[in-house]
């Protein structure tokens, strides 16, 4: 099934917003095996939007709509489409109290201007949005049906997965798609593990698609059998490097872990800032294995609260390997968990000197019958390096935990 | 001048790209004073290339198109477009040499498949690439120029830079932009305000763009003198939201507004998982003012490093107002710095009842002279929580500084 997408929005065309619905939207719904054929950028004018519904191919049985249902005066996508769909719009004063009472509870009073959200059509449906205030519509023309959602991210995914997807998904061939998730190796030497074992009839495609954390394979097949001795044959030379599938975060991973193992971790933080720690607690439940942290940017609180040793730190200065390991084992102590993890570096873009250059970042692991320092140069840029850092942090853990060191 | 865009490639439709190229060249064109008022996103067959160009809206007077350049079997653009403007092609045995030497410096042969990328058109021009080895193509009809590039991004903004702004730029009035930042205050709320100032003339346009952190406010105009006046008459009604313009970070300003007053400050965290510490961080040169942080994931780190009273802990629950403050007051002692910022509360998905439900977050200021706690309800999603904690704690401190509290 052939599906079509108009983005709304002054600001994707003139760059202010990157159209990253689009690209969530093209792999969800290459996953229910249909296929994006189609896609405009409008302008949140009515003469745009209009133009791009006539553009709409005939072969289209879907059409996605993204953007313009907001309060304000340029949001006007909804009044766009009862007139192109000859809908009269009516008054839903129920969903207008259940709006007045959401602000209420929130301590708020809801401001007049989002009153055109509590419209509805009249030959047309409702998409609900507990999430926000704006509602999706639903509409039929002898061609297609247009599905018109909210451009923020959170609204359009919940519209998308609870209603959308599943009315596409009974009309179509399933296409099997997995992505591995892989840290700790480059695109090229993986490719060069992989490209053996690259069928050339197509029954296995596969993309490479490289971050600053890892590269993740996007590998898809109509044939799920196939696709799963793929994975036998190459999950085992790339299990040093692979940690999860699709959307799976490392530190959801080592989370999991962890619990199994019934251990308790806390960190000690220099150059990344508290990014490793914020990234243990964006998983539900972290409490249960993460204790907290110190984020250590000062000498006086790696002694005073880590117990770094004061004469180590003038010796051999914050970002060395000694020092790494002091605040490890301080994080354990002071927060009595069984293992401790430490960084020290130079984030930059300053502070960098030949000996000890922007990029140099020691981590440190410390348990009670295993202890080890790992020395690093990463980037140039200040938050790569903090993003590279926790990265690398958290699949020390993890390879320590699965003893695949 | 209104200029059109078609993106080529179906890793752009069906996600495995977000299509970052389109923003760049919004923003790029805009600046010169023109718009993208037309974009189609299309699949790398001739099909749907030749189709695109079929759309093109007569009042487009430049047409951009990226991707399809390169040497692979699924690079057809070039073949497309000298159909399309009736060009044939001929080889250049001076650039096939010139490529053949460049690969040689690098130690490489050349593989045969780059030989179409060292075809001309006979009638039209290229585009030079020092960068890569794909050059551009400039090809002129009766209603437009067009201008071909490759997609990889460096190639791209390399010929957009020094070849097609230039031209662009040359017909064309400067648009003046400003993107003013705002947080703590709803988008339909932000629109009250401002809408009573809204000309209806369109000598100035402007766009909400909300996101969790805030709404920023997108305000252009073609008359500088109009807008520094339509500035001076609407900063001072939302100064309270009013934080920073551009990009410039919440983060960025306060620490200079720290660095201003000479203050010092640290952090205790629970809900918000370090994220706040991590967020002072991404500052350069943030270790001047920012000392630390605790992230206080247990109760116990909360009374052995924070001080908090262990029976209050018992009594309150660690989500309460005077948690919240005992917190605040132990980052400031525990660094010894100027003021302490903390938050406890529910970041979800699990954890809430009744009297305490997700979203229930408390954020405290400790200074020597002043100390305030405040009480949010956010939403039911865990990192959206964290965003808001952290983006609300900094704006907290920044009143705090400012002394509009």
């Amino acid at each position: 099934m052939k599906v079509g997408l108009i983005t709304i929005g002054g600001e994707l065309l003139n760059g202010t917003r990157t159209d990253t619905n689009a690209s969530w939207i093209g792999q969800s719904i290459e996953a229910v095996g249909a296929n994006i054929d189609w896609h405009m950028t409008v302008n949140d004018n009515a003469e745009s939007i209009l133009s791009s519904l006539d553009q709409v191919p005939k072969e289209i049985g879907y059409l996605l709509c993204t953007g313009g249902l907001g309060p304000t005066h340029d949001d006007i996508t909804a009044s766009v489409l009862y007139k192109y769909f000859d809908s009269k719009s009516v008054f839903d004063e129920s969903y207008w109290q259940l709006l007045i009472e959401r602000f209420k509870s929130r301590g708020k009073d809801i401001p007049l201007s989002n009153k055109n959200q509590a419209m509805i059509p009249e030959e047309g449906k409702v998409i609900p949005n507990p999430i926000g205030t704006a509602r999706g519509l639903h509409f039929k023309n002898k061609n297609y049906e247009l599905f018109s959602m909210p451009g923020v991210p959170s609204e359009m995914k919940y519209m998308m997965t609870n209603y959308i997807l599943p009315i596409i998904d009974n009309h179509s061939e399933k296409n099997h798609i997995k992505m591995i998730r892989t840290t700790g190796i480059m695109e090229s030497s993986l490719y060069e593990i992989i490209h053996p074992y690259l069928n050339t009839d197509e029954k296995v495609k596969i993309a490479f698609l490289p971050r600053f954390t890892g590269v993740d394979l996007r590998i898809s097949s109509k044939d799920i059998n196939y696709l799963n001795k793929f994975f036998s044959k190459i999950l085992p030379l790339i299990d040093k490097y692979y940690y999860g599938n699709n959307n799976e975060e490392l530190e959801d991973i080592v989370g999991k872990i962890l619990i199994d193992q019934n251990k308790s971790i806390s960190t000690a933080e220099s150059c990344s800032g508290g990014l490793i720690s914020d990234r243990f607690t964006n998983t539900p439940n972290s409490s249960n294995y993460f204790k907290g942290g110190i984020v250590a940017y000062s000498n006086k609180i790696k002694t005073d609260i880590l117990g770094v040793n004061e004469d180590l730190l003038t010796k051999t200065g914050a970002v060395s390997e000694p020092v790494a390991l002091e605040m490890a084992r301080g994080a354990r102590k002071a927060f009595n968990v069984d293992i401790g993890l430490s960084c020290t570096g130079i984030a930059g873009p300053s502070g960098g000197s030949k000996s000890k250059p922007v990029g140099l970042v020691y981590i440190a692991l410390s348990s009670v019958d295993y202890e080890k320092v790992y020395c690093f140069n990463f980037t140039k840029d200040r938050k790569t390096n903090k993003l590279m850092t926790s990265q690398t942090a958290l699949n020390i853990l993890r390879l320590y935990l699965i003893k695949n060191d």
